[in-house]
């Protein structure tokens, strides 16, 4: 594909897009292929020659779209939201067309750059405390997902707890971590992956609005030191995947600087509520963390991959995950001058992400991010006075921002019937969770270009599915 | 931003991409910036407005373009290639603008079934084992780097290797790797991040090609039972980093049979070559693997990051990586009958990676594929017979596929001076390495443009570089 060509086709694609977005809306949310069916369809053999342009646009349309679950239609309410918007695909484009590999400094220097300021200003928009800041020892990152993030900040803890020693010989003494029954599956994954195991993870009693406790979480460090283990870091979150719930970080806080305890703070996806002042309240308490993450890649309009990964200490990051060889050695790195983010993460590689972040910071502006969040947020807490109205319904936990926890009052199985009818009709997509044991429909808003409309027809939907069955609403 | 303005704007981007590969190779191939040089031009604080696009675009042209290393520029010859092409980079645009996540099969079952499909394609276009194929008990799966696909084999053989107790207990037991003196630095970071410490991995004797001596690592093994140690995993390298020595699979791979090891084999580079037939030496005795990777994102045409990851056994990587919290429960997955890709990786997240790997092998085709491959082996070929014919100057190792590694017999001081001087030229990139402990000139073919030209021009400037200072010969 010369130049030219590459122009021509790239136009195409990109009406595509344009083309798509304008429809996205018009798709059964959930995609309703068969196990298998995507696959039948495609040559079990590769081309042996070129095949034109036009032939794989088409099969993308044929093929691929129907096994698609529409995750940026303004009806998808399902997990967290994975939102995107115009100038993050345009930021992703360009980082594709640059082609650059950001693992040191010197292999492009506007890569690293251009992250490390536009995580300060990051810092700046959620108003994180300055030791984030690059300015101090600290700074930000951008990894995959907020799981490599927390799984990086546990390998520095463990680092740290063993005084450099974990690397070298290995987990030799019983290092013990605290989170609550509602963390993110991704701590267990990393207690796993580094060697610690998750028998040595504390799953912390979480309050009636579903929050660690953090009497509870003293007890059991003080059981724990009783019993010769050693406790090396609480992982905290803001905002759990099942119902949002928001740990008291001043509490923890102080118990893990008593304890000297390593506290990283899981906001993967309420940490973007934080660009609006009057949501800030959700961090109180951060200045205790020594390490901090929010996913712009959940509800901040940057497309997948982008998680900002904040460290308070940069040099206990890379002490736990620095290795030099010969042959990435340079005059630059070794100037001690300059950031080479290799040694911040698990993988040596690394795309030049902060172009989507950036764009986007700046095709919005502060301002326009704010309206956004606040739209969605309003919708919620609308959503959730329409649940008050119907004595059938009633809330599972608290409203967390943009997420409602609600459920019919007639049990797990009519429930269920809601979540199985309203996913098949292909009008909205809604996912689950268990609270208190019982079957909860969460309804998370946050796709860009949901509005009022969406979610007066998702309510009407979600009522209708509790008596009869929705047919086939889309196609 | 609307559907609109996004075609307008995208039509933009696509041209300013079209153009920027157009000129490539009229730039610096290392960015000239000093450190900080870049940060200074950019706001300390966020806009709060909006800024219009062809600020943007203007502000990539004019301060990050100068602090761009061209890994896409036919005169980059340093380290190994990190390749791209047209279609790669329209796969990446589409996967950005359908925006989704797949993490499992039920989030986008296109996004899971053309990634298993396109991996069985790469596994016959190399002519894999057939137990890497989804058809067998193993398969295929993309990850972010080579970094990555080796630690997560290195997991699946630590919770094999102790019947499933790490994940619960904690590394308990002395587990002990091996990999060559020569292996990419990440297997040494897989063994610090999976808590068995880097004293745990043997660093094999080489041959005086620089590949691993199986005589030695059978030794190693039998010191270590003797010694009460346990033996679990040798990590060989097809290509290895400094000077692309290709270890004995077959040798390694009876020692591996006899002794029960994980046998994983990374080819990160080198893998591609196996495209072509006459190259499938390289692999011999890849039948003995349990885990094998390489990576389309260095000599394949795909833009960073697409990893190709083999397993013979898909259960013994999903029970290293798997946790299924309530909230990821869904009838596909219960039904057995899909894949869910989130289980045989680090993150939970998941970009369409699969798209732009399907682009590039439907728009060259196999045989457009084998055509560059080619391409680049002879003109690394020819580049070897210039060195011998220069009495100056000597081959450092053999050549293995497109590279040399070479050196001026005058000693460290006149090779550093022409690694500088090339280097602020501009008008090609090489880095070195250390072999036999003397400093060794690395010049790696693998970028798509590259023809005999700019290798003849590069050599004529090395050869310069050994006596005189270039000046600046670009911009």
């Amino acid at each position: 594909m010369t130049p030219e060509e590459f122009r021509r086709h790239g136009h195409q694609v990109v009406d595509w897009i344009a083309d798509y977005l304008g429809r996205v809306d018009q798709f059964p949310v959930l995609s309703r292929v068969q196990p298998g069916e995507i696959r039948a369809q495609l040559p079990k053999q590769p081309p042996q020659q070129s095949e034109p342009f036009g032939d794989l646009l088409r099969d993308v349309e044929e093929i691929v779209l129907p096994g698609i679950t529409h995750w940026q239609s303004p009806n998808f309410f399902a997990f967290f939201p994975c939102n995107s918007s115009g100038p993050s695909i345009l930021g992703e484009l360009l980082s594709a067309g640059l082609g650059v590999q950001g693992m040191l400094w010197a292999t492009s220097p506007a890569c690293t750059e251009l992250e490390t300021h536009v995580l300060d200003w990051v810092a700046q928009m959620l108003a994180l405390p300055d030791h984030f800041q690059s300015k101090s020892q600290g700074g930000g990152v951008i990894q995959d997902s907020a799981s490599s993030a927390s799984l990086c900040a546990l390998l520095a803890a463990r680092e740290q707890a063993t005084q450099g020693e974990s690397n070298r010989r290995g987990v030799y003494c019983p290092l013990v971590a605290y989170t609550s029954q509602q963390a993110h599956s991704s701590i267990e994954k990393a207690m796993r992956i580094a060697g610690l195991g998750d028998r040595q993870l504390r799953r912390i009693e979480t309050d009636t609005q579903f929050a660690l406790r953090p009497d509870r979480l003293a007890e059991e460090i003080a059981r724990d030191r009783a019993a010769g283990n050693v406790p090396f870091l609480v992982a905290a979150t803001v905002g759990t995947t099942s119902s949002g719930a928001i740990d008291p970080l001043s509490s923890i806080g102080e118990i893990c600087q008593r304890e000297r305890l390593w506290l990283h703070v899981d906001a993967a996806m309420a940490g973007t509520a934080a660009v609006c002042p009057e949501h800030r309240l959700i961090h109180q308490g951060l200045e205790f963390a020594d390490s901090y993450c929010f996913n712009p890649h959940k509800w901040m309009f940057v497309n997948f991959d982008c998680d900002c990964f904040f460290v308070r200490r940069r040099d206990a990051l890379t002490r736990a995950l620095s290795i030099l060889p010969e042959y990435l050695r340079n005059t630059a790195s070794e100037s001690g001058e300059v950031i080479d983010y290799r040694d911040w993460q698990i993988p040596l590689g690394r795309r030049f992400r902060a172009l989507k972040l950036w764009f986007v910071i700046r095709s919005f502006g502060v301002e326009g991010i704010q309206c956004v969040i606040r739209r969605h947020i309003q919708l919620a807490e609308q959503f959730v006075s329409w649940v008050g109205a119907n004595p059938d319904f009633e809330l599972a936990a608290p409203r967390s921002l943009n997420l409602v926890c609600f459920r019919h009052r007639g049990g797990d199985t009519i429930n269920q019937q809601i979540l199985d009818r309203t996913e098949s009709s292909g009008a909205l997509y809604l996912t689950h969770t268990r609270l208190h044991d019982e079957l909860v429909l969460r309804l998370s808003v946050g796709q860009f270009d949901t509005q009022q409309e969406h979610l007066e027809q998702a309510w009407a939907l979600i009522q209708k599915a509790a008596v009869q069955e929705l047919g086939d609403l889309k196609v």
